[in-house]
């Protein structure tokens, strides 16, 4: 298949949360979009600058965080975040065309989708089984294939409409403000101008693991009025209880705060990864605390310039 | 299938990597063994009472914490560990008698299995494709009962000698360091005594998400000289953004710089919930730092009544 | 001069700013006033048990603390502070009836008030010399006593009343806000209870003087949500840079919160010595913190014996 | 009197410590030396370019902090510290010539110098009366110009060689250890270059008297890797309760983490003062911590910008 300089990968089968997502991204329209079976293949195609950039998963309100894109994220050759988006997630009972509920003996769904409808299932389908499957948009595939061990899937309403499916029951997760976050990932190079509404994102690797380093490096980040919105630790694959961290703070790159933040945590760190500074996806504007502003941290320079230059004459 | 006062429950099904950690644990020896589908099952006779106790895994050298554990523990009625254990991750390719290496086409094991075997599987079986499955042992298991869509599986050891397969490689992880630490979850009532080498696990739920309130924990176990081992963010489910902190800390609940930490937390978060305090898996001794053992803590308490009572003929 | 029991002596001679504080502290209407000449002297003849108790100067807006009073109530037998007051430092000038103020070629009085007076001195007595005097009160009595090298004297007003001199003018300090702080000391036995609007005065030895060892003491306190008011360093007279602290917090000793940190201080100080809970002369209510009142602390103590209790079944 | 520029004015009158201290300072040889009657005199007189640079005492092993010169600094035209020098304080009884121990019936002394040799002269010179005076000096001095209320003064050492009075005891201090420091202060322009065995002295004024004020200065330090030395607060004058702070630093405002933790306190602080930076009189060398050298804020700083411009193509 040829990709264009505008093509935008994303976490396939056709018909995922994360390509109904795609489709809301303001900077896709217009693009070709295609689909990967794994974060790891979709951002290798990145790095090998063969597709614009691609949309992830990163953390879902009731699942947690999304363990491969971190991972991924945090090792191989370097990689940024230049944009996120939010979607809230919807489940749909779907099936071909004929097939009504009663007809249904078997569901198949992913066992995340299968948790978090597991309400309306014992509610309006007691007694069929659920057969997990890769993914919610794999469930529909096989479906419409032929040959699935089921007669309908629970997947995100763009599958239905991808694969020729009818909707017999939609918004039938038991969690109706169920939301997932996507990030939009780039080679370096692109990182998006500052609005006052946004995120950076960072991946610390301890230079010991002693006691003391996360708070050590919490205070590297209060020190300077930058908030933190998520952290996650990971394991290093080196041994049990040793982590790195994964974390958003609020605030760009190009602010003075955060460029003095980052900057101590390379100094107390083993090793900081960059992973960008983008825009908030819910555009909330930084509340930037007295004595931290770009306009302070440029005072107290001149104001050490000043006094250093003074007393030079010697 | 009856089961007794001593039956421990662990996560299948028969073959798992729990079973084996199960079987190397001392308290576990001559009771009986009950597999479940998923750790919630397993939790759930538990608190039922219909099981003694039941072993999870909880976390992953190389892949991380195992969330259905984590957030199992924190919902519910009260469970507590009262034991962990941490055993080696070594992987063995297995097949029925009679298959040889170059019989196979398609290998069939769990993504997490797959993503550990990687340059093995590069080096020794090119172009063999990689079906996968729910677990590493249903993977044998559906081997065994025919009908499965590959040749050969990917799991634990011992999957091989409960399926009655061959192994055809041994060791074929690419990490040969990989450990998975398991945990043994019973009802309230059962603390082991402290050793001195005691961990305590707690999970942690914020008044309000505000932006110093991690500090604010961390600066709780500090200030009384508790270590923590590990620490790991989960999602309330109620909004993006919004987390509990699932905590390992140095130290048992009957040590005093432990107790009043615990206080500490209680004073300031929202809702702690106590998951035990039990022997650490490697019989590492806290290092109780000067002025944090139980000794300068009754000291103290003695002297502040001395004071206050000194000063109360009025 | 027979002493009775209540008998409350004072920082002398006869007509200084602390007699003039004796006079408005409520506890000591009705009781016997004895001067004293120096802070020490008073202060053994409390711990004698000679005197009720005594009232000298602490700290004083302008010229800050009183040494004497710190390192007297820091050695020696224990004392304990049981009420304070603050008066406001207004100077007069003074001399025998008959003298006026064309008459003054020199002045006597102590520094300090010397220092408080210079705008007043160069606009009104231009050319005329200040001598030093041991105290405001002493150049006063010398004055009457006769044979002063002197005509006139700055006091405080209660001195011209005293030593039967006339005032030429009064109101004559630069800093119209200025103020003194005085404290009662007692023997150990006499805490006042809480009232809501109470302080703690307390000596902080250091186990060691290594560099962090003011942000663990401050970090104690902020851990109970225990304010200070004042901090002062002192040196230990062992080497110069080795220091005691001497700070007053928020709070009364029978207050969880500050028993707390009292316990805390106990365990990271080589030595803590409690010099008084009472209450605060302006009467400011403390802001008690969410998670810091008593009932928060009580709460936290049965939920942890509950815990410890439900788990010890073994 | 003439003064040329090298001029060294100090705490007099002659005979002081200061005037023995001033004469083992190294910078100090081939000066003239001028005494003034008061800190504040020397000082203006530096400030006003009439001499180079003034000697006054900072800090007393026994008596701690002088408020005089602490507050001198802290006010007026801008001074800066550019060396320092600690002696050993002894004390000697001294006479005139032909005058013995046991025609003595009093001694002048300051009463500071007093308070130190309380030992020596309960065994030495029962009975005999103390007459307090402005300085240890100027007991001297009253002494040889005759018409003293008393026969032998409680002196430095070099008032005896300066006013050709006659050692009597010598080293009669109770404490042999008692260090008194000295500070020589110049007109800004003068810092000297870092020596690696450095101080920094500063006074913070609060932006506003919050309770956790103090904590986030010593956090401005300790995230640096600075560590203080002395710290000290003082009166606003303003109210009572309401201080400023004078610290003494490691380190020089050439390094890189002064520099930064000096620009983190002028965001926090409503005024920081700068008072010198300088060699250290004991010689001992800053142990700068890993990560807060001057070539790790180099490398973080170019980490940063190398982030921030191969992120700006933009």
């Amino acid at each position: 298949m040829a990709t264009s300089a505008s093509t935008f990968g994303y976490l396939g089968p056709r018909g995922t949360f994360t390509e109904a997502a795609l489709r809301q991204l303001p900077v896709a329209q217009g693009a070709d979009f295609l689909p990967f079976d794994t974060v790891a293949s979709a951002l290798d195609e990145v790095r090998a600058g063969r597709i614009t950039a691609a949309l992830v998963p990163i953390e879902n309100s009731v699942e947690g965080s999304v363990s491969a894109t971190l991972d991924e994220l945090a090792s191989g050759d370097a990689l940024v975040i230049i944009d996120e988006i939010a979607i809230g997630v919807t489940f749909s009972l779907v099936a071909p065309a004929g097939v009504s509920l009663n007809d249904i003996k078997r569901i198949g769904t992913h066992p995340h989708a299968h948790a978090q409808c597991r309400s309306w299932l014992a509610a309006n389908a007691p007694g069929v089984a659920v057969i997990p499957t890769m993914s919610t948009a794999s469930a529909a595939q096989i479906l419409i294939d032929g040959g699935a061990p089921y007669e309908a899937a629970i997947t995100a309403p763009i599958a239905a409409e991808h694969y020729g499916l009818v909707e017999l029951a939609t918004g039938i997760g038991d969690n109706s403000d169920a939301m997932t976050r996507f990030v939009l990932i780039a080679r370096p190079g692109a990182t998006p101008l500052p609005t006052g509404a946004d995120k950076t994102t960072l991946v610390l690797f301890m230079r010991s693991n002693h006691p003391g380093a996360l708070l050590e490096i919490l205070t590297e980040f209060a020190v300077r009025g930058v908030d933190l919105t998520r952290i996650e630790s990971r394991p290093t694959r080196r041994a049990l209880g040793d982590y790195t961290f994964s974390i958003d703070c609020e605030g760009h790159i190009d602010e003075a705060r955060v460029g003095e933040a980052l900057m101590g945590l390379h100094r107390v760190c083993s090793d900081v990864r960059f992973l960008g500074s983008y825009p908030r996806h819910d555009g909330r504007e930084a509340n930037v605390r007295l004595g931290t502003t770009d306009a302070a941290f440029a005072e107290a320079r001149e104001w050490l310039i000043t006094l250093r230059t003074t007393n030079e004459n010697r």
